[in-house]
């Protein structure tokens, strides 16, 4: 059996007939990451591509910034000499300050403002080694609206569950190649695995590339993509206000509901070719 | 201005016409939960009845159980004497035992077992004061079928946003009426919220009801049914492999992929009318 999908017997009903049949479900299990060897965070994920996942993780909180920063990551042993892959240690290199706050909680709750909006914009803003906002990327409506269709072209796991979340990076260094595609349970674990993946690959920061998500664009997400350095953020559906003001505070890109011939650009429209002249 | 909604201008770009327009955004901000004055965690939520929320999330945590568990809960003041609206103080009663491991790592990673599937199930059933597998109530396909269509005509924000999650309690000790709806940025807020809901009015546990959500049905959200002593969880889009072990192992109902006159039912079948005689 995979460790990704799993099958299961269950009972279809439709118009008022009952069948058995078996369905095949998104694999969901806990991964505990670990600084080394001090336990920081627990995701409930899909397991695959966990090392992404976890400097993914890191660098997006700010703890780790290039693939330099990390010595070595792999699965904990079990008391009883197995691995278990559900833990994963990253020992960072001797110069990687460890986090002086507990990450899990969110850094910016820290903030001397006490709790706001503005606080978690300003705290993205000291965190962020990158500035989307000088990348001088331009992407034409056209390629931005073929990429929903590119996405679901490269989507394994979605069609045999509905259950997955999908992330992609397309590569406008490239002509615009789609580089990785990433699915997970969480949306904010397929966009981590993606930026792990650039890591791997010493592309930090992600300047020239658009990062496609298959749901909404939250907070969390935008500052996903902020940290990375990634100057454009595509989501399918719906952004959240503050979504909105990060983007438009670093200077990214940020398109939503991105169907069909139709899109929405929130932010720094100049970079999309054919919405020239235009706010905002 | 709404504190719920806000608009903004976007550039809409139409098979290649691109316009200026207002829209509707869901307004996304942080809330900090404070447990007898000490920060707990923080969640980003759309704001409104965030004591509900507050409430929700530490009865779905095994932290209180019932509305006698809670003596005051308020926002804080500001340094300048001002309510800030994004930091809530819960003050439990004497009796309530603070929670001994830090919830927002996920309790169940202090498990014994290491950290996998298992042991959060086990967590979770060491946690619940509940059997929603004991709960008699049967409900039909048809007003299982009905459900979406209900929530949706009860939800307020999501039309003009798209932008939100929503979770609503149908209760079958009064022949199936929607009791409460809620909506938020973050799934698990939306069901906090209705279950915080319930607390307040001295409905907790849930004997009878239907919890239905507009999305998946992960594992914490299922972890979330069982802890208020729901019966039958109800999702519109697909569960996870541990949300069906999860149930299956709680004796909850779930009811996944529910769309016009179809469902899957992937476990205690026998509580949905007309799947009876079925596995599984």
């Amino acid at each position: 059996m995979s460790r990704i999908t799993q099958r299961r017997r269950v009972s279809h009903l439709a118009a008022g007939d009952a069948t058995q049949r078996p369905e095949t479900l998104a694999v969901e299990e806990p991964l505990e990451i670990r600084l080394g060897g001090a336990p920081l965070t627990v995701t409930m994920r899909t397991p695959g591509s966990d090392i992404e996942l976890a400097q993914g993780f890191l660098l997006t909180e700010g703890i780790i910034a290039a693939r330099e920063d990390v010595r070595t990551a792999r699965y904990c042993a079990h008391p009883d000499g197995t691995n278990t892959y559900n833990v994963l240690d990253v020992t960072p290199a001797p110069h990687v300050r460890p986090p002086d706050v507990d990450v899990t909680r969110n850094f910016y709750t820290t903030s001397s403002c006490g709790i706001c909006g503005k606080a978690s914009l300003e705290a993205v803003r000291l965190a962020s080694r990158y500035s989307p906002g000088d990348d001088p990327v331009r992407v034409s409506a056209a390629a931005l609206t073929a990429m929903p269709d590119r996405l679901r072209a490269a989507q394994d796991v979605f069609a045999s569950t509905g259950g997955l979340h999908a992330a992609a990076l397309f590569d406008f260094n490239d002509g615009g190649a789609m580089a990785v595609v990433r699915e997970d349970i969480g949306r904010h674990n397929a966009v981590d695995k993606v930026i792990g993946w650039a890591l791997e690959h010493h592309r930090i920061p992600l300047a020239g590339t658009v990062l496609l998500v298959s749901g909404r664009a939250s907070f969390e997400l935008t500052q996903k993509a902020v940290m990375a350095g990634i100057p454009v953020l595509a989501a399918l559906s719906a952004p959240s206000s503050l979504a909105v003001d990060l983007a438009t505070q670093s200077g990214l890109t940020l398109v939503a509901f991105l169907r069909g011939e139709s899109m929405n650009v929130y932010s720094r429209a100049d970079r999309v070719i054919g919405c020239s002249g235009g706010l905002p």
